[in-house]
């Protein structure tokens, strides 16, 4: 579909153009830890005084809300000329939890695309040095829109040390370098072992590895308390792969 | 769309006429082992003398053969009037992984939902007392192709204790409830402390709750070799749910 086919795809540019940093959480494996990364990663951003936005864009499946403990019938973002996300956690955060609740959102993938183009095209974000996007695993529309309606996107991509995740990180970079697309780097999660594979994977795609995060079953207990999440180690760890990042933001 | 307009899905239920069951492994959060359970529980069922099929419907990161091991450049369905899918450790197996090889596969929803009808229209399964389906998470074409182009699925959902899973599962045991889909129950996976959650969530629904499974990093080490697969805990552990399940088969 062509830009002029539909007015809000021109839309989207302006509503960004304020926006310094676009990065989206990536991983075409569920369940690596993308949700708690984009969340956290926002939180850590706040904390080191950067302005900081966060887009879920796990249209089918909108978790980031429950990780940062807030009930989406409690909060709604204000309507003027488009709509301006709440700043929760000093988080300017949009999600389309907002208005479905914890319903199922069974959506086919035009459909996925229709949402994400609305999302984008109505939402103010205003002047921001961050923008994290949680992104659904496999490698559909939502990916494909991430790559396509954002200018210079840079992703960061979350992989475990399974072997399923690896093959998968493996087949995303090899569509992201493909695409030229400038990947912020490779964070490796939930680590039990250390084996090397994921710093080799870096290695051969000249990605920078971004660090890795011990397996922590503490922080399943602490979603959606703040400040219970602020004293994983998880969010430790969190904060030195940010540091690393921030070098390399716009 | 009609069954006019695409004829193959006229064909859809001729080639899934000596399907006895058809179970699809759900859950709309990733990582939760969905792909370990389809591809174990296949095995188990083999191994309980059931004449047993494997279909991977993530198409767009298809991983069943990596963990059972196949190499899909060197294993190929055999074409005769659609195709056959070859014989795998006893499984009839069939996954795209034997066109796209580790290639990554970025497809749009549409394109997804028209594979997804290829090869249930050109598959020939034969005579089978189960068919184990690997669906990728998200609420989008694939879960819904599943609900739709399959007589009665009998969905087998699986979730960790992790809120973030329970919430999910939540969401989607309401959307299957409400178009009346018959759930042969809930495996609760990667248990690390027992909280009884999904138990409650099963109460709830009035869904079974088919055991579980404690956290097994073993697991990960044994993935692509058969058996050391099936010396893990995890595997013994289905071995209890497949029991459960097996009462309930047509």
């Amino acid at each position: 579909m062509s830009f002029k086919d539909d007015p809000r795809l021109m839309v989207i540019g302006d509503r960004l153009r304020s926006v310094r940093n676009i990065v989206p959480i990536m991983s075409s494996k569920g369940g690596v830890g993308k949700t708690l990364v984009a969340s956290l990663l926002a939180l850590v951003s706040v904390e080191n005084g950067l302005r900081t936005g966060l887009l879920d864009l796990d249209v089918t499946n909108p978790t980031t809300h429950i990780v940062l403990g807030i009930d989406p019938s409690k909060v709604k973002p204000i309507e003027e000329k488009g709509i301006i996300p709440p700043s929760i956690h000093g988080i300017r955060f949009m999600t389309i939890a907002y208005y479905s609740l914890e319903n199922p959102v069974p959506l086919r993938g035009y459909e996925i695309d229709d949402v994400i183009r609305e999302i984008l095209a109505i939402t103010q974000w205003g002047g921001l040095d961050i923008l994290f996007i949680d992104t659904p695993p496999g490698l559909s529309d939502e990916s494909l829109d991430v790559l396509t309606y954002f200018t210079n996107p840079r992703p960061l991509i979350v992989s475990t040390p399974s072997p399923l995740s690896i093959r998968s990180v493996e087949r995303l970079l090899t569509l992201l370098v493909e695409q030229g697309i400038n990947i912020l780097g490779v964070v490796e999660n939930m680590v039990v072992r250390v084996t090397g594979h994921i710093r080799d994977l870096c290695r051969r795609y000249g990605v920078k590895y971004l660090g890795q995060i011990p397996y922590d079953p503490g922080v399943d207990i602490a979603i959606g308390n703040i400040e219970d999440l602020r004293n994983t180690k998880f969010y430790k760890h969190l904060m030195e792969s940010f540091n690393i990042l921030r070098t390399m933001l716009i």
